[in-house]
């Protein structure tokens, strides 16, 4: 009888929006799974259909301070991630990214584990070249209310850049653009999450300025399919790649290049939300309105073979059953 | 009898080029000076001549640890800052940077302690705006081989303005542009050191290009002399500073904003050092030339009633007297 192991993983991150996703999809491809959260931002909530799970272990873990253990893959997703929770506690927000990212790479120095690190658009800041291409080096401001977030990345992606190029650590980056879906905090902020809230519970949707700017909208399991396709790569290809490319540490952009105006978003919300009592209503828009992004993946299409596929209706529709399951 | 006691410094970088000056200058001033230095880059013979003074107290320590006591004010300083020092292990300047500004904001916050980082005009990277104003964000390469240095200081500067914003920690930042003088290592790449030391052992003066880009060139007193003015400015008027200017945290300019050729400098080098045997050359131009930076003082100028007073001519003898003892 010949015995099979399954692959390890350990996800940080694991109780947030996109580590959930992450840890049930690394189940159904039968690993094992150690799930680090230090449940600030993330909730027990989005794993709890996981915990039944043998190859599931859940630690309650700061990812400022070290972790060991034994691992094929290590994802690092843990930092608070919308402006609401970061801005909560900026000294710790900026810690999670640069010392969760220094103790992940430090594991998967000892103990040769691949390293996928997810970085952000944020690191773009407000960016000057559009769409944004993974060579653009951004716009960012080092001491501004936003900048734990967004340094606090751009340091974690020099980070992972020099441990891959000293150590020889097979670290592996994304910049993810926003995206949405089941499991994200109802109040984190963020458009989407806003509106769905606003059209269940009959509160005027708020659009700001004439709602004509455009946003682009990555659905979750298009970014997971992304993740676990970078993950699967060979070095070698890796490498390769970066060689072609003149890219000093493998980094692609993620995200859904298809474009809606906010208030094509509204309206398409309260088709799908028919009873809704809600209506649009428009304010001033405020000075520190988040800046229009758009990726440009054609890196992401040639290293991965991967676009993203879920439209947004199908995407919207899937957030809204989510969120009602919240309001009842 | 009145027992007057001395105020007490800690200088971390301090057997470096510039820390070396301010312990000097800070003894001058009657404080009790804490010295630190891992001795990477820094050297004992910089500080060698202090070390009879009771005031004075020098620890081998690396500033990624933390480090405690009790402080009136503290300078930090510790970075290795030239390319040839840093790319030699580009994991540990940036942590010296990161690590190294979060266990100096430790201490601070925890002993109430003024705190003095300098940063430095790599945090703008290769501009877009000249000359640099302190309000310009910069633009820098997150994954390249310069990234260790210039995201470190950037993550730094976002440290101590949380710290600042978040916790009340009396943080202020300086942005050091290219400065010179005795005590430089003889061998850390730049232009001057070079220019002096190919001079004095005869060999040729390389020039890239037509030798007609152009450097500012502060010469270490006059920062120093920004340094002991900023510390003791009182609080108050550093947030009514950055109040006045919109600025998210105090950080200011200094450097010289006089600009010269590089072949002013290779000839202003030669005339004072007449016996030389060395010839000027040209070289293609390199790829990786370091960019064009001049400061914009007008913030240190307002904030501290200070501008540069050294001349290149006086600060380059001092500086070709001290190579010469070095060379003997």
């Amino acid at each position: 009888m010949e015995l099979k192991f399954p692959k390890k993983a350990l996800v940080t991150g694991a109780a947030g929006f996109l580590g959930s996703h992450l840890c049930r999809r690394l189940l159904e491809d039968g690993y094992e799974v150690t799930a680090l959260d230090n449940l600030f931002t993330g909730t027990k909530n989005n794993i709890i259909s996981l915990f039944d799970n043998k190859r599931f272990s859940f630690v309650l873990h700061d990812v400022t301070q070290p972790f060991w253990g034994q691992f094929d893959e290590i994802y690092n997703l843990a930092c608070p991630a919308s402006p609401i929770h970061y801005q909560h506690n900026p000294v710790e927000t900026i810690k999670s990214s640069v010392l969760g990212i220094m103790n992940m790479l430090d594991l998967a120095l000892k103990t040769k584990a691949k390293i996928l690190h997810t970085s952000t658009s944020e690191v773009y800041g407000d960016p000057l070249v559009h769409p944004q291409v993974e060579k653009y080096w951004g716009n960012v401001n080092t001491i501004g209310v936003r900048s734990c977030y967004d340094e606090g990345k751009r340091c974690a992606e020099t980070f992972a850049a020099d441990y891959r190029r000293e150590y020889g650590v097979d670290a592996r980056m994304v910049r993810i653009f926003n995206t949405y879906g089941p499991n994200m905090h109802p109040k984190d902020g963020r458009v989407i999450s806003n509106f769905i809230m606003q059209a269940l519970s009959g509160e005027d949707i708020t659009l700001f300025g004439d709602g004509l700017q455009t946003r682009s909208f990555q659905y979750c399991d298009d970014l997971i399919e992304a993740l676990r396709r970078y993950m699967e790569l060979p070095r070698g290809a890796i490498d390769a790649f970066c060689e072609r490319h003149s890219l000093g540490a493998p980094v692609i952009n993620t995200g859904n290049p298809g474009e809606y105006t906010i208030k094509e978003l509204a309206e398409e919300t309260l088709r799908q939300i028919p009873g809704s009592a809600s209506k649009l209503v428009y304010r001033p828009i405020p000075s520190d309105d988040p800046k229009r992004r758009k990726p440009d993946i054609s890196l992401a299409k040639e290293l991965l073979g991967w676009e993203p596929k879920v439209h947004l209706k199908e995407g919207l529709a899937k957030t809204i059953e989510y969120f009602k399951t919240l309001v009842r």
